[in-house]
């Protein structure tokens, strides 16, 4: 199995969109910019949907608009619907990512409607995206807990993640998004979805709330993935609770797997020096 | 050490609150008047919360006034603050509940406050309810778990008890809010907590959500703890999800007491039946 692990950066979406202080666009492409000369394949940078929702991330266009582009990365945009989409294409991402909940609770909570017909949603979107030869990844969220049910089925968590694939998806993320999955739970979770889904189309979402994502990730490298989201300088949390933790840190994930003798093509020093300046934007 | 233990009735409460299904007046005072009949000391019947906030306990007075009383019972209703007091109080409730969160990103997300903050504004209250001669019970939530921070310490959940004992509470019950607690952090709390608190004042509260609730009220046991609150049938959960779990059932706590030789002053055949009754109210 190769040593090379590719860190896909989720903090200006994943993270920022999660923290309660609200930064401008100015900062936002700040960020993403300085995250551009560290050596990511793919930037997170846009989540397209209704401002009502996610306040954070109402000035997404601007924020595509104003970024130096490195030809070399890939800046993607989450997008919960045709709608989403449209937006994102008008501003040139590179790829998009659409997501579904492994808990049919959650779904209900969080987009009120359930799995199947959640993902039934993206047909048309897939159909437009497949138009424009744009890339799409698929996230998986409460891959192994969910706040409303507790433990989540591996079995539900493989048939969600097929059925993003069967729909064109070229990866599935795998989002552990409460932070708490034992390191048992991770590996029951990909013993069995690894008999449907190679190790090369998946990818690791680990939350830190409990600080069990390192570990967890050793884990998920045992069993042959190589891909990971991160966010610098544990950008994210809950925009309720100021302090909260929410996706693992880039840097700590970087230097995890230079520990471990994995190789990344990202360097180091620009990632430490981007997380400091990340902290600051959110006063962490 | 003795073997009686009690249960406190806490379904028409924290159950109803959490069940996305209106339930009517004239249903609820039915469910509080089968419950009255089955042995209980204490039955916590309603919240007087804001009617924004939780629309199931608007028609708290309604139902406090419409239901038989049992001399031998005190019916309690949670009170959030002064103005929740006066219209308990003009409802005649038995006596009140305050709670508390030992995560401060749990109190800074649910209301909007400090820890300490919220536990100040409830100085006040505590004088009226003291000039009422009212006893007030205290809760802490996030005993073990929090969903923004992950673990919770036992010294924040130990001076979060210790305060609202100070503050005048006869008793806290410690709320266990996610249900996914283990053994091991249950034991680390009461080995913690006990140093503070004797056994007699603290109650357990479990959250089933991973069908953790009856191992953990087993050591909650073993540590001289002799107070539960459970909802009858399982009544409880999330608004947003239906089917999800809530409070341990008062069923099963009964049966798994009888099982380890402990007594109770229920009636399991009345709980029983009073069981099949609320499932068949919120449709389960």
């Amino acid at each position: 199995m190769h040593d090379l692990v590719e860190i896909v950066e989720v903090g200006p979406r994943d993270g920022l969109q999660n923290e309660s202080k609200n930064i401008s666009v100015k900062d936002k492409i700040l960020l993403i910019d300085k995250l551009s000369n560290c050596g990511f394949n793919r930037i997170e940078v846009a989540s397209f949907v209704s401002p009502k929702w996610i306040p954070q991330m109402a000035d997404c266009d601007l924020v595509l608009n104003g970024l130096t582009r490195n030809e070399s990365i890939s800046y993607s945009a989450l997008t919960p619907n045709l709608m989403g989409l449209e937006k994102a294409l008008l501003s040139q991402v590179n790829e998009v990512a659409i997501f579904a909940s492994a808990s049919e609770s959650f779904s209900k909570a969080n987009i009120n409607c359930s799995i199947k017909e959640s993902i039934e949603r993206f047909v048309p979107l897939m159909k437009l995206a497949k138009e424009h030869s744009l890339p799409v990844r698929g996230y998986v969220s409460c891959v192994t807990d969910c706040p409303y049910e507790g433990f989540v089925s591996p079995e539900s968590v493989q048939m969600v993640a097929s059925r993003l694939i069967d729909l064109g998806c070229y990866e599935v993320s795998l989002g552990e998004t409460l932070g708490g999955a034992s390191q048992q739970q991770i590996e029951v979770l990909l013993e069995n979805i690894l008999k449907y889904i190679p190790a090369k189309q998946l990818a690791g979402h680990f939350h830190d709330t409990k600080e069990f994502a390192l570990e967890n990730i050793k884990i998920a490298l045992d069993y042959g993935l190589r891909t990971f989201d991160t966010s610098v300088g544990g950008l994210g949390g809950c925009p309720y609770a100021p302090g909260a933790s929410g996706n693992v840190a880039t840097e700590a994930v970087v230097k995890l797997l230079k520990k471990l003798g994995y190789r990344t093509k990202l360097d180091e020093e620009s990632i430490n020096l981007v997380a400091l300046f990340a902290k600051s934007l959110i006063g962490k």
